[in-house]
């Protein structure tokens, strides 16, 4: 008997930014798997079992996930945001190319949700409308040189960025230092978005220069979006607009 | 009378990738503007009134959208994929900025979709799992020589690279151009997606190695995925899974 694997996307907070078909998923599954708030915002019924389990054992959950699909389960891994960006999806595969041949045989599905970033821009404007990347700024899966490399050249290259995980309690000294990488590479007025926990009903959002953005504005809630170059800012009565135009020199 | 504006994403095609927000947004407007084949996309009823424009005419679309609120409209433009992602959103504020001062009290919301790239990369499995950037090819918008040099930085940055707007039937040289860039800062087998018409029933997945990439494989409705140096192929007999680890060296 084999079963299925989703691996999903809930958004970033608000259930109406959960997609139908991911909606869909979770009234057939026989067991959700998923880092505790997540798990936590599913709700519980009959024929459904909630497997929530604590971060940074993601290569587990993944396992266990895998393992009750291959055991005949309807199962859905959800992740906030989008699976495939910074979150369970890489695991899941990591496990499945790890593991017993017979999980390759498993019924799988990825189903794409609202990553941070989206929903970050969404709020602000649309600071990512131009061309963007997306690092993850925890170095507990690389060095902090790779990191720093690559924001060089991701500043040279005249991206907007945007930084997922920027500061923990742990590590609070990588994202001091990712400001002053970028106070190296960039302009001064350069704009910086720091959007908390958004799309809750604790959402803040706060626009500085780089010269003005300091490490503690940021925690692991929140999405920090620096702007290329071309950035700008709308100013109304009913609040700032940021956007990068469509066109760059 | 001042009505109010939403810029919202309908996703990549499937329905089922529509969020709730969204169809709300659709199911109070007045006005929807937007490109002729996402308009088209949206079910006609009594009180709304569709206003289709071809590609190319955003600028004024956005002026057109943004008077018809002015005078009192529940107006929504629509996007495919995300609005802020290559998209009207910047196109909109941009007609903002140039617009009238009146405009500015305008209630405005951009509402997040599934973008392309996020909906390419669930249907392949996770090949945008680590670090990744976003790089629109169309060059009417901005130099070649821009594109180019942002390609050899993403490059030597190891970001995964997504492509919107590969080739175009007016300027096919452009992507060949990309895949010669990419062949001198990259390895040969450095993989490649090319994802076309994701989740319509058109869809089609092709995944090759950097050397066997052509430029006919990519089309105006092609979203193109290059790996990283990291980006992995799991082989199955349901079909390969393409995706890149959590970890980086």
């Amino acid at each position: 008997m084999t079963g299925s694997i989703a691996i999903v996307g809930i958004g970033p907070g608000d259930d109406m930014l959960i997609t139908p078909q991911v909606t869909a998923a979770l009234a057939e599954a026989t067991d959700v798997f998923g880092y505790i708030p997540y798990v936590a915002r599913i709700a519980a019924r009959d024929g459904l079992t909630l497997h929530a389990s604590d971060n940074r054992e993601e290569l587990d959950r993944a396992a266990q996930a895998l393992e009750a699909a291959a055991r005949g389960g309807r199962v859905v891994v959800v992740s906030s945001g989008d699976p495939g960006v910074f979150a369970m999806a890489a695991a899941v595969f990591e496990a499945l190319e790890a593991g017993p041949a017979h999980w390759r045989d498993l019924y799988i599905q990825v189903m794409p949700g609202i990553t941070a970033m989206l929903a970050a821009s969404a709020r602000a404007g649309a600071p990512l409308g131009h061309d963007f990347c997306a690092i993850n700024l925890s170095d507990n899966l690389k060095p902090w040189a790779t990191i720093e490399r690559r924001l060089r050249l991701a500043a040279q290259a005249d991206f907007a960025m945007a930084f997922y995980n920027p500061r923990s309690k742990a590590r609070p000294e990588g994202f001091a230092r990712t400001l002053d990488v970028l106070r190296e590479e960039c302009e001064p007025d350069r704009l910086v978005l720091f959007a908390r926990a958004v799309t809750t009903p604790d959402e803040t959002l706060q626009i500085v220069t780089l010269h003005d953005a300091r490490p503690e504005m940021a925690d692991m809630r929140t999405m920090v979006i620096v702007g290329s170059s071309q950035t700008r800012l709308i100013t109304r009565t009913a609040g700032p607009i940021l956007y990068t135009p469509r066109s760059a020199s």
